[in-house]
């Protein structure tokens, strides 16, 4: 159909950070280039600070290694995971823009089926710019699409939409899949393109992966706490999962919506299935009790910013996920000092429901 | 990836029929006769029992006009609207199958991207072999479709998914849109194939559109009744949508899922926004309190089947929906005649949860 105007998608070049784990690939950086380089990067070195992370010339961008992040922190370091990529989330921390995009050094540009370059960060953008539809499905997909609208039966109250607090990428080539999945299926490749953006529903858990990610870092940026993992801890691979169903809990309370589908990116290489296992092998076990625990989590209506529910949502994690594993107390007291961190580091004060 | 056998989809002849409304256009049937000719057709005529309706050779079909309707269901027949497309779920009562496809006479055969027709129906019966997974979001989509599975961070416990009672198809090239957006979007076309089925999440209300519809009638059929519509009544065009909301809360009170998305089917004509509008204006306003109602429902515990489901419902219907508009009291009692005559014409007793 010829619509009167196409409005470009604006690029924000000066309200969006890029949040990049330690880069390990050369390759990466110049693949993304075009995309990239236009764009300020934040660069969080996961192990040791004595190695150097090489980034290519003409970008611009900030590198923090874990002493950096001592420095900046102090004792409130101890919330920020190491020798795990979970420390992406100082990351967010440190940003002062509105939108954050992140991800993995190992996902590189793909190809939609016309065989054009897709810039990932773009349809980031569309996705956080555009309203959500948080309260009822629409069947048509995202309904503020070009050629796509509400279908009939859809009610005209609930048009207006959402703000949009977060935007979920997915992935060609090795699916996110967990150790043992990848192991029962060592072959698999994702090779289906889906030409949709959807809003996942109120009240509904999904399984947010880090690893092609976007938020409006103004609106949810405090929940986005990517948990205890790595070195000294019991788990690993589930710091996206946490931020996701915190985020997710907190988005619906506050009536901001969640997107999930384009853009997709390469993911180039599936990581070992037997390290995976050992690092999620107790998570498998936990997130057994961690979805009804979310599901079930109803917060006080006084709990009006983001900051406010997160600290409510942590007596809830040590009251009722204590019992579970003692870890659960220590991330507990992690996610209060998150925001206490959060809150020394971005003192403009948060953002009102 | 190189799957060690993919089985075929039983094609269901013996187990399901295909249930149409008037057919105004003898295209129609020659068109889909490659796909419908092993089943049988149920058609529902709307209008006036004295035209007669011409099914070309090599169908296998019964017809019911008004009179067969009257005479079978005798003054239970009140439940049936006259004059309305709605009077198809007549068809779901009087078939003896446990699936049942519905389709309109302006949907053609759709070709995907790469121009091969589109068996809507093997579609369809894939989407209600395989289970449903409402209870958590899979952000790859269909986790039982080939070359997918779910996601890292997907409970181990909610893999097995639920019986799937519904798959929901959509339309290419005609949108389902309701009046005022026909009116506003005139030329607007549907060309986006969007290759994903998914679960309509557990607590997620959607506009079901019964142009392209299969069901379990074994597991829903006594909550598919598409309402009073058409001549004597107040609105039209939310016959498929009372009955996608009513079937919802249902489902998700006995654990079934809904899908949405493939198959997409062809709507090649839209029908008249100004005759829409008139049909549509009064469901416009009530729908703002529909929604919330069914939003709200809560069936007892010990409503263990569809039957005893939607006679609750109705009581709700009439209690809570009543006093906005007399038509809402006779629907109710509609609803109880509808499901006094389902069980007069299934006297095998009902599916239990």
């Amino acid at each position: 159909m010829a619509e009167a105007s196409v409005k470009p998608t604006p690029l924000l070049k000066d309200e969006l950070d890029i949040v990049i784990p330690t880069i390990r690939n050369l390759d990466f950086l110049e693949m993304w280039r075009p995309f990239f380089e236009q764009y300020h990067l934040i660069i969080v070195q996961d192990g040791d600070p004595s190695k150097t992370i090489k980034v290519p010339e003409g970008f611009d961008y900030e590198l923090y290694n874990r002493n950096d992040i001592n420095r900046i922190l102090g004792p409130k370091a101890s919330c920020i995971s190491f020798k795990d990529s979970a420390c992406r989330c100082f990351g967010y921390m440190v940003s002062k823009k509105k939108y954050i995009f992140t991800i993995d050094d190992d996902c590189f540009v793909a190809k939609d089926p016309s065989n054009k370059d897709i810039n990932a960060l773009e349809q980031h953008i569309k996705n956080l710019l555009s309203p959500a539809t948080p309260h009822f499905f629409n069947t048509l997909y995202d309904p503020y699409r070009e050629g796509a609208d509400f279908v009939r039966g859809y009610p005209f109250s609930l048009r207006e939409g959402v703000s949009t607090a977060v935007s979920h990428g997915l992935w060609l080539n090795i699916p996110d899949y967990d150790a043992p999945t990848q192991l029962v299926k060592p072959r698999e490749r994702n090779s289906r393109y889906v030409d949709a953006v959807l809003t996942i529903p109120k009240g509904t858990l999904f399984p947010m992966c880090g690893m092609n990610l976007a938020f409006n870092r103004e609106l949810i940026g405090p929940a986005m706490y990517f948990g205890l993992m790595g070195d000294g801890q019991p788990i690993g691979r589930y710091d996206d999962m946490w931020a996701g169903w915190c985020v997710k809990v907190i988005c619906d309370h506050l009536g901001w919506g969640v997107k999930t589908g384009l853009p997709y990116i390469w993911h180039s290489k599936a990581s070992n299935p037997f390290v995976n296992l050992k690092k999620e092998y107790k998570g498998i076990f936990w997130q057994e009790d961690l979805i009804p625990f979310f599901q079930s989590v109803v917060l006080p209506k006084d709990c009006t910013t983001v900051q406010k529910c997160y600290v409510e949502l942590s007596k809830l994690v040590k009251e009722k996920l204590g019992p579970i594993d003692p870890y659960f107390v220590k991330l507990s007291e992690s996610m209060v000092t998150w925001i206490e961190a959060w809150d020394e580091l971005n003192p403009g004060g948060p953002a009102q429901k």
